[in-house]
């Protein structure tokens, strides 16, 4: 049991797309993220998909064209089987949650490993 | 499906103690909440309890006398099972985050209801 200090984990990578889990809820990953870009479209069949803005702004674009911007502050949560992409213009600081095993893409094919800091 | 300013939520009440739900992640209440004061100690058999303060400053005091200090950007998950008590001499802004249906105090006899704003 310990305090974690989001801007401390988010001094520890430079890479975009690249979730690190800080914290353990449950049977969820709780991590934090860089953005920049756009990241492939995809969904996630069995979970809702939960994002905080740290620090910056994001896009997230749902398959049918709307689109929700999501500031420093603001959260936003994609429910389980809804296709989506986030996307940033410049780099945006997010606080992620998902199940734990649950890959990033939905797909464990392309999926990145989840490292922890 | 829609963006949440976690600020212009805070601003819609001014109570303490009293989560507010202000979105839904999969079977968990994602809240909000203002504390002041000092919580009664109580756990939570089945689950974490997850804190993230998004302003100001709090104390997670735990059973044995450990005491963990919580800042704004700073997060905390007290495991299930581990008595704990959220404590704040000045009123301070909190993400929380718990199962639908868990008692803030772990206890139905003695939580309080949970309004969706």
């Amino acid at each position: 049991m310990k305090t974690v200090n989001l801007a401390d984990k988010l001094t520890q990578f430079d890479s975009h797309w690249d979730p690190h889990v800080v914290a353990d809820y449950n049977d969820n990953d709780v991590m934090v993220v860089k953005f920049q870009g756009a990241f492939p479209y995809h969904l996630h069949e069995t979970t809702d998909d939960f994002f905080l803005v740290l620090e910056g702004e994001m896009m997230m674009d749902l398959d049918g064209g709307d689109s929700h911007t999501i500031k420093t502050g603001e959260l936003f949560v994609v429910p389980k089987g809804v296709t989506h992409r986030p996307r940033a213009e410049k780099e945006c600081k997010v606080l992620l949650i998902e199940p734990k095993g649950e890959p990033n893409t939905g797909d464990t094919a392309t999926a990145t490993s989840k490292p922890r800091i």
